[in-house]
C-alpha cells in the first residue's frame, strides 16, 4: 500500500509529524507531497516546506517528501501509483471540509479512497496557521508546537 | 410567492442548480440573484456569471436571472417585492454561517423570511471553491461538477 | 401548497408555534401533524397533544392540527397529498439530524422535498426536553416558553 | 495488517457494507465484530447480528465476522492481534463520538489506531436507527438502504 | 464571587476534577452540586457520588460538595447566593446543549450568568458515559480517567 | 481577578459590548485589549477602535480599554498581570477556534486560563463582519447592531 500524505505544510508542526509517523507504520510507503500555487503566497517557499520535513522526517525509513503543482491531487496520486490518500483531522470544521474533498476525489479518480487519522490530543490544536501567527509576533516558542528541526530552520531563517 | 435566492455563483454549480429546480417547484417566481461587490475580486465577471445561470436556466419558465450590488440583500429583496429568501445548505458550518445572515436580514427587513432547502446528497460536496480549484489546476472534468452548459463556457472562456 | 409539520410536540413550545406561524404565512395550507408511537412513554398523550396544538392555533385559519401513527411519515404525507415537509433548526445538531431524514424521505417518496425554517432568534433555545424537566422540577414559569393556552393545560393536568 | 470494524450492526445496513468493503480493499484482513451488552435491549439477537454480516460478506473472502462481550475493545483487539481499528465517519456528529473512544482507546491500549473512512456520499444519510424505525412503522422498501441478504432476513423475522 | 458547579457526576472523571480546580483559582467559592432524580436510575447514589467527590476534593479549601434534586438549578443557586455557574465544554455537542440551558437559565433567573471552561487538553475526551462502560466491561484502567480516590472507591464498590 | 478581553473590534458590536458589561461583573477589572498587526488591512486604525471602544464603555468604571502588537497574547496579559482570559462564544464555529486558541495559550503560558461567556440571545448572531458589510452596502441601519456611540461615529467617518 502507498499512500500519499498531501498539505501546504507552511511550516510543517507536531500535528503533522504525528499524522506522518503514524500512518509509516500502517502503510509499505508514505509519500509526504507539498502541494502548491505557485501565485499564492505562503510564508516559506515549497523548497523549504520540502527540505523542514524531510530533517523532520529523517528517522523514518518509509516515508518519502515530494512536491506538486499545477495538477488536482488525484492526477498526482495517480501518477505516483498511490492505493490511498491520508488526512488528519482535528475537529468537525477539519471534517467537513475533507469530507467535502474526499467525495470530490472519489469521483474524480473513480475509486481513490481516504482515510483519515484523528490527531493525537497532545497535538489537537496545533495549526500551522497559530504557528505563523507566533512567528509574526516574534514568540521564540515555537518549539512547543513543531518538530525541533523545523524550529531550528525557522530560527536561522528569521535571522537573516 | 416571489423567492429569492442570491448567491455569488462563481461559477454556478450542479448544487446551485439542484436548489433552483427545487425552488422554481414550490414557489411561483423564483429569482437567482447575483450579488457582488465591485471592488472584490473573483474569477468571473458578473455578467459571465448572470449568463451562465440564464444558459443553465433557460428551461425553467418561472426563474429569472439578476445581479445586484451596492446594497443590503434585503433592500434588493423589498425592491423585487420578494416574499422569502432562499439559500441551500450542505453541512452545518454552512448552517451557522446561513443561519447569523438570517437572524440580520429577518431584524433588518422587520421580517422577511428565510426558508433553507438541504443539498440532494448527490449534490452535497460541490462548491464554487472547489470547483474554481480545478480550473486553477488545469482539469478538464468540471462537467462532473458543473452543468453542462457552464461546463463549455468555463472551456470557452479558458481558451482565450 | 400544502405542508406538513410534523413532530412530537410533547409538549408544543414556543418554538414550536413561531414555526407553525412561519408556515402559515408561506403555504396555503399547513397541517401540524403529532407522529407517535403507543409503544412509546410521553409525558402528554396524543390526544392532549393534539388539544394543545389546536388551543394554540386556534387563531390560524389555514393551520390543522392531525395526528399519525405506524406508518412512515412520507406514507403519511402523501395520503394528506402534502407538496412539502417543513421543519424547524435550531443548532447544527438538529441540521445533522434533519438532514438525514431528509434524504431518507426524500429516496423513499421519490422527491418529496423539504423545507427548513431557521428558529428565531428569542426561540432558539426552546426545546420540549428542556419544558418536561421544567415540569419534572416543579416549575411554574413554563409561560416563558411554551403559549399561554399549553402552559394553562399543563398547569390543569399537573393538579389533578 | 489486520483491522477490526466493531459496532452493533442492529440491522447492518448499506453504510456498513459500503466500509467493510472499502476497507477489505486497504487491508489484509478485516474482522467485522459485533459488540453487545447482554442487558441491553437490541432488536436482533448478536447471533442475528452476525448471520446478516456472514450473508451480506459472503463475496469478501478476507473479511470475518465475529462477536465479542464483556470486555473492552481494545482488548477484543488485542486478543485478534489486530493492527488498527476502523470506523466509518456520516457527519461531525460521529466524528465527534469517535474522536473520544479513539483517545481513549489509544490511551488504554498504548497505542492501537484508528483510521476514519468517511461515508460514501450514497449512504451518507442511512443509519441503523433509521432503518429499525421503518421496521417499526412497517415498511417494506428497507432494500433501499440495507444488503438485499438483509432486508431478505429482516422481511422473514418480520412475518414470524 | 460564588460559583456553582453542577452535574450529575455519575461518577466524577479527571476532566470534571480539571474543571473544579480551575474554577476553585478563578472564584472565591465554588460548590459542586450533584443534580438528581429519584426516579432516574444511575450507577451509583447521590450519596455516593458525593462522597467521591468530597474524598477528591479534599485538598481543596473553598471547594463545598453538595446535591439537590426536585427543584430547577437557577433555583438552587439562588438559595445558595450563587454569582454564576461554571460548566466545562469539550467539544462543540457540548457547546450546542450547554448553550441551550444557559439561555434558559438567564431567562429564568433574571440574568444569572453562567462561564464555560474549555476542558484541558488531556482531559478532552473523558466522559462519566465512558467510565461506566469500561465498568460494565470489567476494566480494571479506570485510574487512566478518574482520580486515584474515585478509582479506589469504585473497586470496592464492585468487590462487593 | 484582572481579565483580559483581546479582540479585534473592527468595528466594536453589540455583542462584544455584552460580553464586556457581563465580564465587568465578574471580575474587578476588565481590560478590552485591540490587537492589530500593523500589515493587515482592516475598516477602521487601532486608535478609531480603542476610541470607539472607549465612548461605548465610559459608564463602566472597572474596564479599561488598550492596545497591543507585536506580541503573543498571553505575552500581553503577562504584563498587564491578568489572571484570565475572557471570550465570548456564538457558535460552535467560535467554539472550535477558540478552543485552539485556548489549548496553545495554556501551554504558551504555563497555565493561564480561558473562560468563554456565551453570546445573550439577542446578540447572537451579530459580527463585525457582518456589520463591515453592512457599511460596504451604504446600510445606515447600524444602530441595530452596534451600540449607539459606534453608530454615530461610523456615520461621521464615512461623511468624510
Amino acid at each position: 500500500m502507498i499512500a500519499v500524505y498531501p498539505g501546504s505544510f507552511d511550516p510543517p508542526t507536531d500535528g503533522h509529524l504525528n499524522i506522518i509517523r503514524r500512518a509509516a507504520r500502517l502503510f509499505e510507503q508514505v509519500i509526504v507531497a507539498v502541494g502548491y500555487n505557485p501565485r499564492k503566497k505562503t510564508m516559506f517557499t515549497p523548497e523549504q516546506r520540502v527540505l523542514m520535513l524531510r530533517l523532520a522526517t529523517a528517522d523514518l525509513p518509509n516515508v518519502e517528501v515530494d512536491s506538486f503543482t499545477g495538477m488536482l491531487l488525484v492526477e498526482y496520486a495517480r501518477r505516483k501509483n498511490a492505493d490511498v490518500i491520508v488526512k488528519g483531522l482535528r475537529n468537525s470544521a477539519d471534517f467537513q471540509n475533507e469530507f467535502q474533498q474526499f467525495n470530490m476525489n472519489f469521483r474524480l479518480s473513480g475509486g481513490l479512497d481516504t482515510v483519515f487519522l484523528p490527531a493525537d490530543n497532545g497535538e489537537l490544536f496545533v495549526s500551522s496557521t497559530l504557528v505563523r501567527d507566533m512567528i509574526v509576533r516574534n514568540s521564540h516558542k515555537l518549539g512547543l508546537f513543531v518538530p525541533e528541526e523545523v524550529a531550528a530552520f525557522v530560527e536561522q531563517h528569521r535571522d537573516q
